[in-house]
């Protein structure tokens, strides 16, 4: 019997990934990985048959039921199993359904966290998500939610919260903004758009809550994460955007 | 002149570093580090002179205004200049204090998300911070404000959200449990305390928003993060326990 580490592969840029993480890639047998993971960091499971079960919101994906089945049926022949998913596993990365399957099913498991897309984007924009004496919390809210689901206010947790990051809504950009607007969020509350954050066809649209379906429309198909907040309202300049790092040169070590 | 590096060190472990993170330290002239940072991650900055210039809350620390000098002064001196924090440097970090007087220096600088200790955590008792059908929005928050500020409602972010977070809230216990209670968060939300997430000395203490005072007093005086909301439900339970990673197996390559 093997173990199936659950691992994060960060927000995008390869060298982005934890040394726990390329370390355990590299050890693997077998990898199953959502279509956002980067080929680069792919490659470092050299030795693994990797299985692309990817999930992207709206796209034809593996249903959750027989991914966990083959995770387990994986974990029952092979000894260094991976579920690789993008960002950190436990946001928004549904992994806790394979975390119950394995559990139930008797599989040692471990997951390793990863770097999530809402600080990668701050990064990006020289923007801290918290500050003193003017962000003490940040909320990290998608809008999405499956059929059947019990009703998700994430818009009470935006409108609590001095900073908010919103994970899979740049294509609910008009539902956002109305439901928001109409409970009270000022229109001018500063918001940026991030689009592939540390990836080169990264974009970064900036506006306010008001510009928002204006600014999803220029957006393009890449996975995105919206920024709101007064912290923001510094980015909203050109002058605040921060020299893209040498990807490359990073990953001499990869 | 030279560019100054804003990296997160991650929750704790040293393998939990970013790969991009190691390769920067590595090159590294001199290092502005945390108390908390670890000693084997320091250790990957071989050339580097070290400073610390650790802020622990309560704790004597260098004035942040000093530390932004300091840095300015480096930058001006060396090639490459790393202020390295523990987690990611935009969670709770003070980075936009940094960030202004770098930028307001003319100082090129570039930062480098880390692992935040709310996922760490999450990872450590196998529970995602979300989950379909019952936490779709997560807070972050700390109660902490520093003198003068503007009044912090963490409070209101916390009853807004499906999952709170609460970070450097072990020393204020009371107060939260009290407050938290008082606005209407039922007495038995589970809470788990996890302090020195992804240590060898780490601590899991399991309770309810009631039991949070009596907890605290059982914790130590590592840093440690609270974790509160009906995800950690299943966590209450000793079986919930993860495997802990064999640390030193992930670090040969580092």
């Amino acid at each position: 019997m093997g173990r199936v580490y659950l691992v994060g592969a960060g927000p995008g840029a390869p060298d982005l990934l934890t040394l726990r993480a390329a370390e355990i890639l590299e050890r693997a047998e077998v990898v199953f990985h959502d279509a956002l993971v980067h080929p680069q960091t792919l490659a470092l499971a050299a030795h693994a048959l990797k299985i692309l079960v990817g999930k992207r919101s709206g796209r034809l994906s593996t249903a959750q039921s027989f991914i966990n089945k083959r995770l387990v049926d994986a974990a029952r022949k092979h000894g260094v199993v991976v579920r690789l998913k993008g960002g950190d596993p436990l946001l928004f990365g549904r992994a806790q359904e394979e975390i119950d399957a394995l559990r139930k099913a008797g599989i040692d498991f471990e997951i390793v966290p990863g770097v999530t897309a809402a600080t990668a984007a701050g990064a990006e924009l020289g923007v801290s998500l918290t500050r003193r004496g003017l962000a003490r919390h940040v909320a990290f809210v998608t809008p999405r939610a499956g059929r059947g689901e019990r009703e998700n206010d994430w818009a009470a947790s935006v409108l609590a919260a001095d900073t908010a990051v919103i994970y899979m809504g740049a294509g609910l950009a008009e539902a956002i903004s109305a439901e928001l607007i109409g409970r009270g969020k000022p229109k001018a509350t500063p918001l940026v758009l991030v689009e592939s954050a540390t990836l080169p066809e990264r974009r970064i649209l900036r506006g306010t809550l008001a510009d928002l379906p204006a600014l999803a429309l220029k957006a393009g198909s890449g996975p995105a994460v919206l920024l709101l907040g007064e912290v923001l309202r510094d980015a909203l300049a050109d002058r605040a955007v921060v020299a893209i790092p040498e990807i490359q040169a990073h990953l001499r070590r990869a």
